[in-house]
């Protein structure tokens, strides 16, 4: 079973000093399947660990458990194969629920086998991008990296009156901003700032840096590769899972963004200290 | 179409002063419908704004399309009707993204009409509940409500080491921690406490208080009401859809948690100043 914590080797960036090796802890993400009586109910990226209580309470929010015994028989896919079965989690539930259950539909990325991991998860982005983000050569300055965040910041404008949005940025090497969009969903955030791009016909985005606030997930390194943006910067820290498909496509991934300093945690090269 | 800040009357506590009548301005929140060729694609809840290039982006996202000419007419469904209409978009693709669209399976909400709002959101929870927590006359002392933002920080395990987490704890109306969860999705981290109480058989939570990092989005109002818990408190701030859907199902919304003094956005009886 993958740990919720996992080690990874980083370079930290200190603007005006240099770059220092080290080890940073990340927060793992895995998909987790759930299936109601066999079959495909949701899949939800998640930290492994107290999968049965995840799965126990998904099922409340979506309506179809309220009470322990309508729930039963939660087990692991086929326990007695590869460790990537700990993704997949079947349950019973009687009564009312079972109906509820089979009445939705829902997105599921992998259905049949009892193999949805990570490394599937990657293997389904890698293969269906349209770019190649690996070759572009793009380099940026590290000031001009430590400085996104406020300049992200500086252009927020539904923020100032709520404090309560996410925002991504596109940005040029030298740090001008090119299009920042807010949502209450970082995700959605991002879908606009590539769909304007889009618009205009300017993918693949070679040549640029996303800036996002709060963390980066997998689903975000996701759609900076699908628009060829080679760049992602996070005020706050990548997953596991972000920086495992980062490294598979090519997409730098920059992190805790404090001030005069940060972290890089796949493809440093790109950044100039 | 709904504006992107939607104005509120709230109320402003400072432990230890009172409580001051105050407007505050909410990020909005609603849902959006993207429909492929007339078929339901997906459904994310947005901030409205930017529609267009959300859809363009996130179809890029998606593998759909990647160049300007693959995406074509555009249009939110059936203009000439009422409000709601803007937050379903039609959109036409060419060329594969056509075949990708056609050959995935999406959860939708609501799929037959025009209609998808944030009011029929929030019908269809209403209807969906187990259980009234309208009902519950939970009393909670706004000194202990202030202090849980640190509570639950301190019961962060994982954060700690990575500071790439959400947590989600359940407190008494004494501030005792009952559970805390962490994970990279902040409904994971809600879903596994309420799962944990759920496989305990504690459900509803009467008489409890549900602390959580970062904002209160509707989804989390929907977890808190189906598990009964009257009182849903974030460190940052909730959304427009968040509080309206609180306030038909006679949820609690407490937000802007800052040391001393926090906002409570509906049903403030339960917070004895």
């Amino acid at each position: 079973m993958t740990k919720p914590v996992q080690r990874r080797r980083i370079q930290h960036v200190e603007v005006g000093v240099g770059v220092t090796p080290r080890h940073d802890s990340l927060a793992a993400e895995e998909p987790l399947e759930i299936r109601v009586a066999g079959a495909s109910f949701a899949v939800t990226m998640r930290t492994p660990g107290h999968d049965f209580d995840l799965v126990a309470g998904f099922l409340v929010s979506e309506g179809v458990v309220a009470r322990t015994d309508q729930l039963h028989a939660m087990r692991y896919c086929a326990p007695e194969q590869d460790e990537n079965t700990y993704n997949v989690i079947d349950v019973g539930v009687s009564g009312r629920g079972a109906h509820v259950a089979a009445s939705r539909e829902r997105h599921v990325y992998t259905s049949s086998s009892c193999g949805v991991c990570g490394l599937a998860s990657i293997d389904a982005v890698a293969t269906t991008s349209a770019f190649d983000v690996s070759a572009d050569d793009v380099r940026v300055d590290a000031a001009v990296l430590a400085a996104l965040p406020d300049r992200l910041r500086e252009q927020q404008a539904v923020f100032e009156r709520t404090g309560g949005l996410h925002a991504a940025g596109l940005f040029g090497t030298d740090g001008t901003p090119l299009v920042v969009r807010e949502d209450v969903g970082r995700h959605n955030a991002v879908d606009k700032v590539v769909g304007q791009a889009l618009r205009e016909d300017r993918l693949p985005l070679t040549g640029t840096v996303l800036q996002v606030s709060g963390r980066a997930s997998f689903e975000l390194v996701q759609k900076a590769a699908m628009a060829g943006i080679p760049v992602l910067a996070a005020v706050s820290a990548p997953s596991s899972l972000a920086v495992d498909l980062a490294d598979r496509l090519g997409v730098t991934v920059v992190g805790f963004s404090r001030g005069s300093s940060f972290n890089v945690y796949t493809r440093p090269e790109r950044v100039v200290a």
